[in-house]
């Protein structure tokens, strides 16, 4: 019942991943009346799907604190329940992110080595993707955190972008060791000294986003979001400048005719359905938040991710990941002590 | 002596800007030799320049610390002394941004009711051309930093943008007021009680810098800096993928033809050289960074701006400013005692 075009624009999202996933089963959670309707343009998405009917939502200007009253009723709740009851292995949605996060700690738990969730998302780089994490779960973070969103951020590039060993970097105003606040400073340092499944390349500077410096970019909530806000924001003034180009006159418009398919390339390269779908990283169970602004096709990347996730069972990858370097930095200290 | 080109880029610089305002005069500090010759190039540069000679320089890798020992004897602690002594209005460099803010606090010290100085810079956004600060003078910021931060980028952007009641505004990871952390919410607050010079808008996302949301972004150095350099990240990441769409045939290359004029407005628009120059503002003299990689036109802007500066004797403007407020928080809390 999310997001700013409701469930219609989910129903044909799901659709649409399903075309591209054929393994998908949904359970939608909402209106039956309205869900159901929409499920007749599909008959394909309608086979495997069961609905759940409720009244109750969560609106879009509900504090975290309101939401979690209805935990028990709404539609975002009952579909977080589902995960942590496993009748679903993911759960989706365009609605609320702080009631979204507030629900899934509370119902989900983080993981166990992990003290706070983060989020994490897709980002188009010069390389081809990105990864960056915190987007927001968390305005202040210790160097412990930031260690624990690097292992998250480095599993989560592994299973979704498919690489066996992802390049990590910490975002900081600088590359030398003696640059940045506190707890970037002693993030890298444990790193440094841990033995890690990824390549910690040390500090990358904000450039080093969009030119793909590394594969995994780790930051406090403050940062990333800010960070990733004023990317998308100063992409999405570049294209208004490129309209107004194509609209200025004839010429520029039968000039953009010999360049269409170039531009359409740019357009695909950047767009961002491409990169929807907020990740809830730390928890007893996967939840992706899509943008409420998504489309259909947007929707279907967030549900396409959140399928790839369950499908290489990536909850366990991170605990496995958390128990080795867990294991490991024990025994360092054990090693230093004696 | 500072910048990756070295005097030659400076000296045309500085040419370039006398032609654009005719009442600047120069003081060179420097290799008097390299000096000499660059301006046998430009004879009306000459003819307003005095040269300095000194053979010691700071480096790009020297730390502050080293640098500061530097200080009475380097081309860039010299230029600074000119400032101090009243010998020059500004001085410009492009050299170690660390020591150049290491030696510029150390020789000008920060104005009475200034804690920190902060460095800010010039934006495109689609409303025009919008500042922000700091850009990473301060790795953490508290409020009362902000405020003065929001004082001084008030002041520079009447100055420079020439602007009655500049709108400014928080950079935070959401515009309503809980949002945050401790710094950025105390920090609207003390804004919202205060009769200010310019309007205080609250809080900004990161999406609202380049969408033009206020005149004056107001951040920590760490946000700000991460946040401005991440956004010319992805402005270069996408001119370079427009050069691949115009490389990609000799139709697209025709099809450029036509659109040449509107691309040359766009990259105009958002041309780095029109937006060098970090200028330090909270010390008892004017100092301007300029990017270590601008060229003379970048470094053109940067002198433009800094002369700019002193024409509006802006550091008496921010000392009215901050002595107004100082007497209004005063009397505020004067009302609230009795």
């Amino acid at each position: 019942m999310g997001g700013d075009l409701g469930p219609s624009m989910v129903v044909d999202g799901a659709a649409l991943a399903l075309s591209k996933d054929s393994a998908c089963r949904f359970v939608m959670f909402g209106d039956e009346t309205q869900i159901s309707r929409e499920l007749t343009r599909h008959p394909d998405l309608k086979a495997v799907t069961v609905v759940h009917h409720t009244d109750v939502r969560v609106s879009a200007d509900d504090r975290p604190s309101q939401a979690l009253r209805r935990s028990r009723d709404s539609s975002m709740g009952l579909a977080i329940q589902s995960v942590r009851d496993k009748e679903a292995d993911v759960a989706v949605s365009a609605g609320n992110t702080g009631a979204l996060m507030a629900m899934s700690k509370f119902m989900l738990k983080t993981m166990p080595g992990i003290e706070r969730p983060a989020i994490i998302g897709l980002l188009p780089t010069s390389r081809g993707v990105g990864v960056m994490l915190d987007l927001g779960a968390n305005i202040e973070c210790d160097e412990d955190n930031l260690v624990q969103f690097a292992i998250m951020g480095a599993a989560f590039a592994s299973t979704i972008l498919h690489l066996e060993r992802p390049l990590v970097g910490l975002l900081n105003v600088g590359v030398e060791e003696l640059k940045g606040n506190e707890s970037v400073r002693n993030a890298a340092e444990k790193l440094r000294g841990m033995d890690l499944p990824f390549e910690f390349v040390g500090f990358v500077e904000g450039d080093g986003v969009a030119a793909g410096a590394v594969d995994v970019f780790v930051a406090d909530g403050f940062t990333g979001n800010v960070a990733l806000k004023a990317s998308e924001g100063i992409a999405r003034f570049i294209a208004s400048l490129l309209t107004d180009v194509y609209r200025s006159s004839l010429w520029t418009r039968i000039g953009f005719m010999f360049v269409a398919r170039g531009m359409r390339r740019l357009r695909t390269k950047l767009d961002p359905n491409k990169y929807n779908g907020g990740v809830f990283l730390g928890l007893n169970g996967l939840v992706v938040k899509s943008h409420g602004s998504a489309n259909a096709a947007g929707f279907a990347s967030a549900i396409n991710v959140a399928a790839d996730m369950v499908r290489d069972d990536m909850i366990r990858h991170i605990a496995r990941d958390l128990e080795r370097l867990g294991a490991t930095a024990d025994s360092a200290q054990h090693r230093a002590v004696s």
